[in-house]
């Protein structure tokens, strides 16, 4: 039985896989993403990630039938490399990530988008199975997306899914991306965190920077966010209502556009929030639908954290 | 050789083609759409004008393999129906027009979507023709949309394709459909239209109504916008920019999610418009790009009026 292995990199942690043939898991391990360095020292921790998963279900890294890894940034498929991983240390040109992990491991390597690789799991595997169509809506620091279209992935010359940078209000707020208007400057955990230090330097009352600290962070992690609401916080009740107000209006576009079944929710904040923030995306987007008697299916992801691993394990399936 | 009728059915004027089946045109003919009565009498002019196109190719109606109908509206292409055609005189319930018109013809008779037929059209004969997906932009009464993808009309659920509903400015200007911001809202002719008689009526100058008065018409048609532009006319000029602005995000954004090849061009306002109208769109469009560097192309739809027509009737090819 071939065994593959799977690995989710992101900005703070790296989640590592060993799969069988079912897909199904027979050895996993977690690791912190370096903060500092360069894309080398990412490598090793990768390395050492599916090490352990590898030991863990008894085997060598050299015996697995390959390894995929869903990787923020601009991915080439083809060549195997990475660029402008903004959240990763030191990785801004092209490094090529396949070549370097494969000479670590002894077995070869294939890299795909992060999010495309935790969607292309819940099609197969999770929340997406029961559907032909339906729009991956990654919730996290950005807004990750991706469209599957008579049961597959849709790339479309290579880079469809860019759900958050649908424009929702022409001239509006700034984007981490550097425009103005889209999706992710209203409902991306990064914009948000913009904007809620920037209120909070202005005489905002808001304990989301305590409890930062307390929970021994130096970011608004979606655990950060979950705290504040259930505290009642105003600005991080506020902020949250203004993203869930703009992810109806993205989500909602993208159906009127495409007509798809369903929708299925995951990343950082979209799983912290799980149905109960599915079904306010729902009731978000529901004003915006032009066929409003017949909405889709808004539904969380089923693989919670190692989806993004098992999806990676998809590349060399 | 099987002969087809195609017949495209615009608010205003009815087309009719008869095509072999290279689907070169062999017989055509126009009437006017019939501005009072209901269904019925939309029928009877249908059945007349593709007689009239039958009579012009040298056959009997009822000789034809069969015969297309691009409509507005509702179009259930099952039943053959179509309801609430706001553009059409009486036409809000469901009339079985597949089974009327059959009846006065004497061959059958499929429906379809008006602008998907059009966009089918582009996609076999047209500016589509050598791109394996497309977003097809209906800029005219209304915006209409098409998505092909890998080579096929995208219908989602039945119905896909709402460019016109897609949001570009989350609470933003009252729709035609009763909701806010929608792209129909800023670059629709008959949104256009509101705001100009709003504005002419608080005083604003504009030659607008008076060359419409020229042109012998009721409404503000392509050829009333165009004329008032090449005039100089500010508040034209100001709400041609303002549809211009409201298309470059609502088809960025389209070209952000699906990453297409092509984006084509046409309904009334587009094909007036022409290449430097779509220009003017690409030029639009470019700031909201995702992926800067390698912008779809933009072009104009190459059917020109028989384009409906002849998509109506590869609904029976």
């Amino acid at each position: 039985m071939a065994l593959r292995g799977g690995l989710d990199l992101g900005g703070t942690k790296i989640d590592a896989v060993v799969v069988n043939d079912a897909s199904e898991i027979v050895g996993s391990a977690r690791r912190e993403t370096p903060r500092t360095g360069g894309p080398p020292d990412v490598v090793k921790e990768l390395a050492a990630a599916l090490r352990d998963a590898a030991a863990a279900a008894g085997v060598e890294p050299a015996e697995l039938a390959g390894v995929g890894v869903g990787s923020p940034g601009e991915v080439d498929r083809e060549a195997g490399t990475v660029a402008r991983a903004g959240n990763l240390p030191g990785w801004a040109d092209a490094f090529p990530l396949a070549a370097a992990l494969g000479e670590e491991l002894g077995t070869r390597v294939a890299v795909g988008n992060d999010v495309r690789a935790a969607v292309e799991a819940e099609r197969v595997l999770g929340a997406g199975r029961t559907y032909r169509s339906f729009l991956g809506v990654w919730w996290g620091t950005g807004i990750g997306g991706a469209v599957v279209i008579d049961g597959r992935l849709w790339l479309g010359r290579g880079s469809a899914g860019e759900l958050g940078h649908v424009v929702v209000r022409l001239d509006g707020a700034p984007c981490p991306c550097g425009r103005k208007g889209c999706l992710e400057a209203y409902a991306g955990r990064s914009a948000m965190e913009r904007r809620a230090r920037r209120a909070f330097a202005k005489g905002a009352k808001t304990d989301l920077f305590e409890l930062m600290r307390k929970q021994k962070r130096d970011r608004l992690t979606s655990g950060v966010w979950a705290a504040a609401l259930v505290r009642g916080d105003a600005l991080a009740t506020r902020l949250i209502d203004r993203a869930v107000w703009a992810l109806g209006a993205g989500v909602g576009s993208a159906i009127n556009l495409l007509d798809l079944e369903a929708v299925v929710i995951g990343g950082g904040l979209g799983t912290r929030f799980g149905v109960p923030g599915a079904e306010r995306i729902a009731a978000s987007m529901q004003p915006h639908l032009f066929v409003a008697d017949r909405p889709p299916a808004v539904v969380v992801t089923e693989l919670d954290d190692s989806g993004g691993a098992l999806g990676a394990a998809l590349l060399v399936a």
